[in-house]
């Protein structure tokens, strides 16, 4: 019997890739699974150029998009990029300007970005659209239930519409609103995180859903590296697994090879959940960042205005960190998993998808060996 | 093909459930699966009086014994229990008082009970020796590696030893003291707890013995309810499910009528890892009693003051809650996982016990019909 997400989305096996690599979305379709592009900072423009460029490397192959449209548009549009990060206080560009100075890295190419525009809060929208003109098979909404709009764009196009979710209660929102499919995301999982864990979520979110008399499948993620643990995830009733973490240490990935150099090292628990690099709870790999701010007691700013501050001030060590700077590689850090303590070498993309096949099928058949 | 456990400890079942409570153990153990009673705060006249009456009552079916021997037994003989309460500030005497006083509990019921002896450090050696004149099949050290005394008399008398981790670096000592059996228990989990998640935790412990050459069974346990996700954790490796928190709604349980129904009505984000009852983290259910030391920002004291404070105090706050005290029942916590989500009613034991073998065998089924 062939897999339920085969024929709702076409990939020969249900594993979804989230990257924000294009290179990493094209190699898993490419293998059999279903790369699923992160969209949420390109622009229209750019996410055009990418999406062409994965029809150009996917070998026909389906993949998808995650785009983020907030349920509320409330933004003043009368406010400039340059106004909104005037909110940000001066004893916290101080304190980032310290960290920088301390590791010997330049302060100016860590400065917020303004402009004299406003910030455009349409842009899930367009994104949308830049996604419709190419032979995408899923759309996802990275955070928040999946507003109308993108529901009734999905059915017009007939492009299913995934909606990610942390716990339970969400995920009978999402069922209401209308979504086709549900990413339930442990606590555990890197990125944007509730505190349900995986092992509880998958089966509440099941449970739940068929409980409301709802048919609709339920991919798990948050901490799964491995195929075996995606066999776990099924026999709990999950139609598949959507991993992001585990492509991270990839030679595709966008990451830098000394945060995977740090991932590869690092054990499950080196990593943290911090409000510290986007201003809501996000699991990051734990660093002297966390560190610095944690002992400085700077409570995190809000969003976006906590983005706004550390994402230039990241790249920034990033960059440094590379070039060999020993205080930027320990200050580096990027969202990741607990699932890391899994991950001990540098495997290609294609690898990875073929590890899973073969370790859902030895889940699958260890299973049988204790059971029957 | 028989589970290895049923070898190992001659249960039927590898679900092994955990309990302060003579009525789970036996119920379990008669059911096909195996008790394993929590004896760290009983006298050994106490434990020889429980140990009896699961002789008589569990129709010759195997069960276990968790004790807590500590690695290192290095308490002053000469301080007496008096002496150890007297370190406890006034402030934090005075703070629980204030919580009885503003609830209507006496505040006499909720003092720390002393004594002019000094604490008995040697109890979970006599307690060792009192289960061993039993039919016990199981010995489990609660905490800590477990210590060479442990693991020489569960040789001499034929009984394998088991040990709770949370880490893999943990389950590595164990494995190089000796022991027979992992305990795994993610973070999710009640009671004392890591924090790396049972998904993650899992398939690392089941890793890292195999890498270090040895075959050591290992049991899942954090946010285990039902027999889907045993067979998810059978999947990832594991032998069988060690289950505290699931057999707390029964009434055959230790708990009150209270907090039976505070954990069926409550979801899986309502508990809290939490310092403030034993000292060290610990996951319960989520209470006024918490929020009340939160906002006093008072932090936990070191083990053991903050049990000798605590204890008595829950205890008569559980009393009064009973009694009908609405505030009471407001406070009122209990040592719970995040798995409580998945608990919507209260049954008895042994019928918990066969929802997990048919859970069990339809997480197969479901895993079969999606592979092969």
């Amino acid at each position: 019997m062939p897999f339920k997400m085969t024929e709702m989305v076409g990939c020969e096996f249900p594993l979804f890739a989230f990257s924000h690599c294009r290179d990493v979305v094209a190699a898993a379709s490419r293998a059999g699974g279903f790369g699923v592009l992160g969209a949420v900072s390109y622009t229209p423009e750019q996410l055009e150029h990418e999406l062409k460029w994965i029809d150009d490397h996917v070998d026909g192959k389906p993949y998808g998009v995650d785009v983020l449209i907030p349920e509320v548009q409330a933004v003043d549009k009368s406010i400039t990029a340059d106004a909104i990060i005037a909110q940000i206080p001066s004893e916290y560009r101080d304190f980032v300007r310290q960290i920088l100075r301390d590791a010997g890295v330049s302060e100016e190419a860590g400065s917020p970005q303004g402009g004299n525009q406003a910030p455009n809060t349409s842009l899930g929208q367009e994104l949308l659209e830049v996604s419709f003109n190419h032979p995408v098979r899923l759309i996802a909404n990275a955070l928040g239930t999946a507003p109308p709009e993108m529901i009734a764009a999905g059915k017009k196009h007939g492009i299913p519409v995934a909606a990610l979710v942390g716990a339970k209660e969400h995920a009978l929102k999402q069922v209401e609103a209308g979504v086709d499919i549900i990413v339930a995301q442990g606590g555990e999982g890197g990125g944007h995180c509730g505190d349900v864990s995986t092992v509880v979520l998958i089966p509440e979110v099941v449970r739940a859903i068929k409980d409301a008399g709802a048919d609709i499948p339920v991919l798990a993620a948050g901490g799964i590296m491995t195929g075996e643990q995606m066999a776990g995830m099924m026999a709990m009733g999950a139609d598949g697994a959507w991993c992001g973490s585990v492509w991270l240490a990839s030679p595709e990935a966008e990451t830098t090879e000394v945060f995977r150099e740090k991932m590869i090292a690092a054990g499950s628990r080196d990593t943290i959940r911090s409000k510290h690099r986007t201003g809501k709870f996000s699991r990051q790999l734990k660093s002297e960042w966390h560190e610095r701010w944690e002992s400085a007691g700077l409570p995190a700013l809000p969003m976006p205005l906590m983005s706004l501050l550390a994402e230039p001030v990241l790249r920034a060590i990033d960059q440094a960190a590379v070039g060999g700077n020993a205080q930027a590689q320990a200050l580096s850090s990027y969202w990741v998993g607990q699932g890391l303590g899994l991950v001990q070498d540098s495997r290609g993309v294609g690898t990875i998808v073929q590890d899973f096949k073969a370790g859902l099928a030895r889940g699958f058949e260890d299973l049988a060996e204790a059971v029957e």
